[in-house]
C-alpha cells in the first residue's frame, strides 16, 4: 500500500501580479534576501484568540514548489511574461529559511506567525498560496477551538465536507478541527490523508429506501454489527426510538449491540430527553445519543447549558465554513529587503518593519499573561514563539503528526486566560510593541 | 502542450456513512434505480435569487468516478468495510442518468436543480461531492451576480485566491464569478484551467523593495510595457499620482503608455477624485483607475452611487468566500426508490416526493413571472428547466465553455424581475407546488 498522493500543488496557484513583479525583479537583478512576515491584522468579531494552523501544508508547498512542463508551456503561450523569464521559472526552487509559530499556538493581531527569508523573487512568488493555506486552517482551527471549549469535554465530530468550499477546504477543515480538539471527521479522504479517526452513521435516504423503518434499522445493524448508530428523525423521532427498543432484543440474540442513535432535526434538547427516557425505560441505558443538524456555538451552548442528555455532537457547515467569520484580515508583507527594513504606510494598513520575534509570558496560574512583539535582535523575557522550521529550502524536523499537534493544542487551550474563552467580547489580550520596534519604524519613516 | 491536469478526484472524497450504507445495500441486493434530487431549502438572507453553477464539475466527477488502488488498499486496512465490499467498489462506475438546470439558470427554494437516477449504491455514494460542488459554485455565482448588477456595467475582477478556502475554492470561485459576469481573475491557474482572462497589477512589496517609488514605477513600466498599472497607496496616494504624472513623459519617449493606477486603501471615492484630477491635469485622461481593498456589495454600491471616477473594481475575499452568506441550506434527497416515491418528514426538513420538473413562465416584458414545481409526468405551460445532461454514465453534450455560459447568464440576468435584483428583502419570487405533487405527497404519507 502506497500512501495517498500528496495534495495537488501547482506553481500557477498564484496571482498573476506575482509573476509580473518577478519578471521585473529578475530583469533588474533584484534577488537579494527579502524578509516577509505573515500576520493577522485584527481578530474577527467575538473572537478572543486565534490558533495558528496550516504550517505543515506550507512546508510541503515550499519544499515541492516547481513549474511543470505544461505550466511553463501555458505561460509561454499566454504572452503574460517573457520567454527568457519562463526559462528562469523552469529552474526556480524555494531555497529560503522559515521561522514560524508551531501549529496550535494561540496568536493575536500584529504578531508575526511566520517569517520567510529568501531571494526576493522566491519570497514574493509564494505569497498567495502561503496566505491561502495559513488563513484557512487558522480560521477553522480557531472556530473549532471555540466549539471545543463550549462542549465541556463532550466529543465533537466534523460532518462538514458537503458544504465546505470545495475538496481541499473539506480536507483541511477536517484536519484543522481535529487539531483543535474534535475527535474526528466523517470525511474518508481526510482520514486516509491525515490519519484522523473517521466516523459515520446512516442517512435519511437509507431509511427511506426501505419500506419499513424497523427493517432498515435491523438490516443496518446486521450489516455493521461493530458500529450500530441509528438515525431516528426520518419520520417521527420518538416512534423511531420505540422501534429501536423493540429491535434491541432480536439483535442481542445475534450478539449485536446498538451503539447509539442520531437526532438531526427539531428541538434537539427536547427530543434527546424523550429519546433518553424511551431508551432507558427499554433497558438501553448504554445507547449513546449523537446530535447533529445546524449546530453552531449558540446551539451548542444552549444544549450544554440545558444539560440535554446528548453524548456527542456532529458539527458540519458551521465549522468547515467558519460560518460567522469566513475570513480574517491577514497579510504577508515585506519587512526588509537587502538588509534595509521597510514598511508600508497605507491608511489603516501600516506595517511594523524588520525581522521580528514574539515573546510570551505566563502568570503564576500558568495562564498566558501577555506578549511583546519586538525585533529578532532584541531578546526579551518569556518564551520566543517563532521557531526555525526550514533552512535553505529544507524542512528542519520531521512532519508533526496531527494527533501530536492535537495533544499540544489541548495543553495550550488550558493556558488561555478565562476572559478570552467566552463567546463575548471582553478586554483584549495584551500585546505590546517594543520600544526597539517603535524606534525602528520611526527611523524608517524619517529615512524615506 | 498538453492541457492542465483534470481537477484531482478521489472516490474517498465522501462521508464514511455513504460507504457504510452502500455495503448494506449491496449485501441486501438493493440496487434498484434510485431518484435523488439536489435543491436549495431556502435563500440566504437578502438574496432574491440564486444562479445554478457547478454542473460541469459534477459531470466530470461522475464520468471519472472510480476507486484507485491505494484507496481500495486503505479501505481494506481501515476495517471500516468488508473485504468483499471493497471488491465491489473496485468495479464500481457511475452509469446513471442526470437531468439538471443549465449553469446560470436562476433558481429558487424547493426547485430541483439536478436530478440523478442510478442504481441506489451509485446514487448514494456521490451525494457528498455532488453537494460540495453544486453548493459552492452556486453560492459564489449568486454572490458575484449581485456585485455585477450593482456595478452597472463597470468591470469586476476576482482578486480573492489568497483568502479563498483552499486551492479548489480559489479556482472554482474564479470560474463561478466569471460565469456571473466578472471580466476575469488574478488567479493564474484558473486562467489556464478554465480559459478565463487573467489580470494583474503590482503589490506594495514591489514599491517597498525599491528605495524610490518613482524608480519602482519606471522599472515596472519598462519591464511590462503592454500593461502598466501602477499601485499608488504604499505611502501617500496623491503624492504617488504626482509621480505618475512626472514619469509619463519619460515613458512616452520610449513608446510606453501608462494603462492604469490602482487604489487599495483609505476613502476610495475621495482618493479616486483627487487622483483623477491630478491625472487629468497632468494630461493623463486615458489612465484608468482600478479600486481594490475590502470591496463588498455595500462598498461597491456607495462608490457607484457617489459616481466616484473609478473605472474598474477588484473584489477579493468577499466574493471568493461569499462572506455574508458562506453557506446555503441545500440538500440531495431520495425522492423515489424502485419505482416507489418517498419523502422524509423531519421537522422543518420535509421533502417533496417523486421525479420532478420545474416550469418557468415569462411576462409580456420578458421578465420571469413565476415557476411551478410538478411531477415530470405532469406537463405544464412554460419552459422546462431540467434538461438531460448524462445518460448511462456518459455526458450527452460537449463541455460548455465558461465564456459561453457567461454570455447566457448575462442574458438570464436581464430577465430577472426588478424587485429580486436589489440588496433588500422584497416580495419573494412566486414558486408554486402543483396539485399533482401535493396529491402525491399526501398519498405517500397515507401509504406509510
Amino acid at each position: 500500500m502506497t500512501g495517498p498522493p500528496l495534495p495537488p500543488q501547482s506553481a500557477l496557484l498564484t496571482d498573476l501580479y506575482q509573476l509580473t513583479m518577478l519578471q521585473t525583479y529578475v530583469e533588474q537583478g533584484m534577488e537579494e534576501p527579502a524578509v516577509f512576515e505573515f500576520f493577522v491584522r485584527k481578530l474577527p468579531a467575538h473572537r478572543g484568540f486565534l490558533l495558528a494552523a496550516g504550517l505543515e501544508q506550507v512546508i510541503e508547498y515550499l519544499e515541492t514548489l516547481r513549474f511543470s512542463d505544461w505550466e511553463l508551456d501555458w505561460l509561454k503561450t499566454s504572452g503574460k511574461v517573457s520567454a527568457s523569464f519562463v526559462d528562469y521559472l523552469a529552474r526556480l526552487r524555494f531555497g529560503g529559511d522559515v521561522q514560524a509559530m508551531p501549529e496550535g499556538t494561540p496568536l493575536f493581531p500584529n504578531e508575526p506567525v511566520l517569517r520567510l527569508i529568501a531571494p526576493l523573487p522566491q519570497a514574493q512568488l509564494v505569497e498567495t498560496r502561503l496566505i491561502n493555506l495559513l488563513h484557512f486552517q487558522t480560521a477553522i482551527a480557531s472556530k473549532a477551538a471555540r466549539l471545543v471549549l463550549l462542549a465541556q469535554g463532550k466529543p465533537l465530530i466534523d460532518f462538514g465536507l458537503r458544504r465546505a468550499h470545495g475538496a481541499e477546504a473539506g480536507l483541511l477543515a477536517a484536519r484543522a478541527s481535529y487539531l483543535a480538539g474534535f475527535v474526528g471527521t466523517a470525511t474518508v479522504l481526510a482520514g486516509a490523508q491525515f490519519n484522523i479517526p473517521v466516523y459515520g452513521t446512516m442517512a435519511h435516504s437509507f431509511v427511506q429506501a426501505h419500506t419499513d423503518e424497523s427493517d432498515a434499522f435491523e438490516r443496518f445493524a446486521r450489516s455493521h454489527p461493530d458500529n450500530v448508530v441509528l438515525l431516528l428523525d426520518t419520520y417521527d423521532t420518538e416512534a423511531a426510538a420505540e422501534k429501536v427498543v423493540a429491535l434491541a432484543p432480536r439483535l442481542t440474540q445475534r450478539g449485536i449491540t446498538i451503539t447509539g442513535v442520531r437526532l438531526d432535526s427539531g428541538d434537539l434538547a427536547a427530543h434527546a430527553r424523550q429519546v433518553r427516557r424511551i431508551l432507558d425505560d427499554g433497558g438501553l441505558r448504554h445507547v449513546q445519543i449523537l446530535a447533529s443538524g445546524n449546530i453552531d456555538e449558540a446551539a451548542l451552548r444552549r444544549l450544554v447549558e440545558a444539560e440535554a442528555p446528548i453524548d456527542a455532537f456532529a458539527v458540519g457547515t458551521h465549522v468547515t465554513t467558519s460560518s460567522d467569520a469566513p475570513y480574517m484580515d491577514c497579510a504577508y508583507k515585506l519587512q526588509e529587503y537587502a538588509g534595509r527594513p521597510c514598511r508600508k504606510r497605507s491608511e489603516g494598513k501600516a506595517t511594523w518593519p524588520g525581522r521580528k520575534q514574539v515573546y510570551r509570558t505566563y502568570g503564576p496560574d500558568g495562564r498566558m499573561a501577555g506578549d511583546i512583539v519586538t525585533l529578532e535582535s532584541d531578546t526579551q523575557d518569556g518564551t520566543a514563539l517563532l521557531q526555525p522550521v526550514m533552512q535553505a529550502g529544507k524542512r528542519l524536523t520531521a512532519p508533526r503528526q496531527p494527533a501530536d499537534i492535537r495533544a499540544s493544542i489541548a495543553g495550550a487551550l488550558a493556558h488561555i486566560p478565562e476572559p478570552l474563552r467566552t463567546l463575548q467580547d471582553g478586554a483584549p489580550y495584551p500585546v505590546r510593541i517594543s520600544q526597539a520596534l517603535q524606534d525602528l519604524a520611526a527611523s524608517v519613516d524619517r529615512g524615506r
